[in-house]
């Protein structure tokens, strides 16, 4: 690797980096359909459920409303988005259920033997936001070993704000440079990189699936560039 | 078991339920004294260090000082207890390191295999006046399976306030009923069931090695009374 010291901590991102978000939920909504028999464009919801995710934080991060978790932003797009694609016949129980499909998403097929090997040397955690309900039952659904969970509601901030990256630090009792962020995102390489933590970066070419524009590779020299993450664990040396 | 519902999550005391502090670290000072050739009562010292402990963090819950972590309460204590049994010659590494000990202190004999199990269906996490550093050390050195690491940094408070049993509600989305309290030390259960979590006591009769004085035995119905955290995931049916 490129970074001449190891970090102590790796914290990842989740949605997209850890998880397949976009196939899990497009599944679990295609499969709920055919039980009920509603039919709907479920991955066209999903891809705009995912696009109000950005906006309706930054309405947090600027004050516009008070910290809200990502389990009921998330809800109430979805609200708006059942609403607009016509999809009748949703009792509250069901869209409470909708809601949780991302407890329930699904590791990309390197994440959990990855994050085995890196735990046995570093400590892991993910740095989402989601909030640690979320991310808890995340973990137990897909059996990702933590050994701590960041939440975004233990800072009462989302990323990409400095609270986050230097929460995790705090919290750890460590100098920013001994936590490494590691994320197919390069935006969030960058926030993390102007807090003084270490980067780590392995694209997830289809985590949008079609619709995927960016993040297909390294945007700036981050301290490891990895193809997935049993490759970050193998140039990590465990 | 007693309860008639079952919990969602389980978490733990930790210092004297899960780890067995005391034997930990007599063990661990007089090995680093016999290497360092510095005699002094390492035993006396690791008595009146934990007895301090109370105290301390009453200070803070009555606000005569602010919010310090459990590292920063256990180093002022050291400091002063070294000077009392007059230990000379520990260099300010040597200090940092004897007051990290805590982060190393080693399970009592079940409570790996016994979490194991009860990871299996349960959130599990220590709940414990630790601060987050310390406990994820701890389970990194015990190999603890926590599924989330509550220290009390996370509500800058410590047990019995409300807001510690609480808190682990709020993080985990659910009820103070769906949460489960289990300790060693009645007090403990006593504040939980006092916020409407379950509660499960099991004695550790050696905590406090000759000096033990109380905890030997339930001292409420509590929902589940077991011989030791095993026992405890047998009657949980896991």
């Amino acid at each position: 690797m490129a970074a001449s010291v190891m970090p102590v901590a790796i914290v990842f991102d989740t949605f997209g980096t850890v998880v397949d978000w976009r196939s899990s939920l497009i599944a679990e909504l295609a499969a709920f359909g055919a039980a009920r028999g509603i039919v709907a464009d479920w991955a066209g919801l999903v891809d705009a459920w995912r696009a109000a995710y950005h906006p309706s934080m930054q309405l947090v991060r600027e004050g516009a409303v008070g910290w809200t978790r990502l389990d009921d932003l998330h809800r109430a797009s979805l609200d708006r988005l059942v609403a607009e694609f016509g999809i009748a016949g949703l009792t509250e129980a069901d869209l409470a259920h909708i809601n949780r499909g991302w407890h329930r998403l699904r590791p990309w097929p390197d994440a959990v033997a990855g994050l085995a090997r890196l735990k046995r040397r570093f400590i892991i955690g993910p740095l989402s936001n989601g909030n640690v309900s979320l991310l808890t039952n995340m973990a137990k659904h897909a059996g990702l070993p933590w050994d701590m969970v960041f939440g975004s509601d233990l800072f009462g901030h989302y990323k990409p704000d400095p609270e986050t990256y230097l929460g995790v630090a705090r919290l750890l009792d460590l100098a920013p440079g001994q936590v490494m962020m590691a994320a197919a995102h390069n935006g969030d390489l960058a926030a993390a990189r102007g807090c003084g933590l270490m980067t780590a970066f392995f694209p997830r070419p289809g985590e949008y699936g079609p619709h995927q524009k960016r993040d297909y590779a390294a945007e700036q020299a981050w301290d490891v560039v990895a193809a997935d993450i049993g490759d970050l664990a193998t140039q990590l040396g465990v």
